[in-house]
């Protein structure tokens, strides 16, 4: 209910995510204005969608932890309960950022030996496929024990839904050397010779759109920044053809054949199309996406939060964790 | 000496400026080499340009510190002494960027009041002119009186060389909410508060492509990290085009046009244009370019050092941090 079209593109997108993968979709909300939305697209009937009344939201302005405490039936606090009294496998939701994180944290609970569960975003590679960021704005200052662990739920996470064989992981620094760096890159390379993961060492800001490693980790304030500022180039790059297209009628015939050549070369870029990021390192599968999620990023929201309990992601975190000699 | 294409860029771009602007360009390093390079062009009599031998060369895996102590007959001392004893206004170098920072630091020394010489870099706008950021890679790990120190350096360079009036300063952050954050923001927007700039709060990196703020400052870490993924986004673009003009003829045609469109629509995203980044903070101008500069590239450092000069940049620091009534 928190997200900015709400709970329009969420419907939506559930329907959609049906249509395309044998998942039920469970919308947890206001009641009757989720049920107007599935009378509007005539899916009152539909069977594998259930509807859970949520009287509260949560809104973007709202104080996370407060907010879960205040509003025991919030849509977010009510989803999170269905999926510890396992009535549900996934919680998927547009809301808000801080208060789905606090949540899947109070509510779902940590698994054993993560100290700190994070928030990976992909960045497209120009052969194709994704390199994996976390922390992306989970927690800030973070230590390097808990880039260790980012490290190895990336890992985990880039094998089974990327289909990596050995991912390789990088530190984000300043320059490729040993000895560029700050305290915190110095810190977890160390733990991360020692880890048994596929280490390759310091990474840069210019390796993030390449395939230099398959899993970069970072404190989550610059993966924060670094994300914010990816997500801008498109819009940039929009306003850019835009001004171009101004000058006069060629230069619009330039602009236009500009866009459709941009458009199909970085759908990759295109938020919507993976829809949101996953939260690992908690008791269960959690997918947050933006505020403004259209009904094509819900709907694959949906179909990764399937994914990865197919690929029982959590579940292998947790062993990983369980089988580590060190845990962190 | 140290750059990748030394010395023939540098010849080559310190005849263009001395076409393009009244300066008088000292080229120290290998006499031979240069001498060689000034025949090639047609330039061995020509009185703006001076050639002062320095037999050393310090390279780009040199360790700065080291290198600079070992190796005294090298350009980038020798050029500094030139500035030092009144010879030179101003030190331009594609060289070794850490040697080039500890020798303007150890050789000129600091401006009194500053702890920490910064670089800045200059970030595109969708209207035209940019936005400066504040560290890019002098000081990781910086505090809160660094970045204070940043923020009193960028506003007078964004005033005198971009001729902003009052130019509006902002902390990166991972949230526009005072709220949001990492200590370091927290601390350096209570300094900023009080210091008498125009301090607008926290900025996000979806703001750094924007004109949402004159001047960000940042950890050093950081601002390295965005600005080596804002400039891999140009080759990036570059990829993708010839990726999708292989699919076949009438692809190529529309690629092509694509890239005429970008190349002029991005042209201020080209850092050949402005060439290099200022280190403010010792006395004296210097400014630092890509290993990998053009011709283009050092004429704008060279240009870009004269403005600097005229503009007296280093004396107005060196005077706001005189009346300043708390010096940092």
């Amino acid at each position: 209910m928190g997200g900015d079209f709400s709970p329009r593109n969420e419907v939506e997108g559930a329907l959609e995510a049906i249509g395309m993968a044998r998942v039920k979709v469970i919308l947890v909300g206001m009641q009757e204005e989720i049920e107007r939305e599935l009378e509007r697209l005539g899916a009152r009937e539909e069977n594998r969608i259930e509807v859970v009344g949520a009287s509260q939201v949560i809104n973007m302005h709202d104080e996370p932890v407060a907010a879960l405490r205040q509003k025991r039936d919030s849509s977010i606090v009510k989803g999170f309960d269905l999926v510890r009294d396992g009535s549900a496998s996934a919680f998927v939701s547009a809301g808000n950022t801080g208060a789905v994180m606090s949540g899947a944290t109070l509510l779902l609970g940590r698994i054993p030996g993560i100290s700190r569960p994070t928030i990976g975003s992909q960045f497209p590679r120009p052969e194709g496929g994704f390199t994996l960021v976390f922390d992306v704005g989970a927690t800030v200052d973070s230590k390097a024990i808990h880039l260790r662990e980012y490290a190895l739920m990336g890992s985990i996470y880039a094998e089974q839904i990327l289909g990596v064989e050995r991912p390789t992981v990088g530190v984000l620094s300043v320059g490729e050397e040993r000895s560029k760096g700050n305290e915190l890159v110095f810190e977890t390379a160390r733990l991360l010779e020692q880890s048994g993961l596929n280490f390759i060492g310091n990474v840069e800001g210019r390796d993030v759109l390449k395939a230099t490693a398959d899993v970069i980790v970072c404190d989550g304030f610059v993966g924060n920044v670094m994300l914010k500022l990816a997500e801008s180039m498109i819009p940039v790059l929009r306003g850019r053809l835009k001004q171009y297209a101004a000058k006069g009628l060629w230069h619009k015939v330039k602009a236009g054949i500009a866009a459709t050549v941009l458009r199909e070369s970085l759908k990759d870029f295109d938020y919507q199309e993976y829809g949101g990021v996953p939260l690992l390192g908690v008791r269960g599968v959690t997918i947050i996406g933006h505020g403004r999620s259209t009904p094509k990023a819900i709907r694959n929201m949906i179909l990764k939060a399937d994914e990865m309990v197919r690929k029982q992601v959590v579940r292998r975190i947790t062993e990983a964790l369980n089988a580590e000699p060190v845990a962190a």
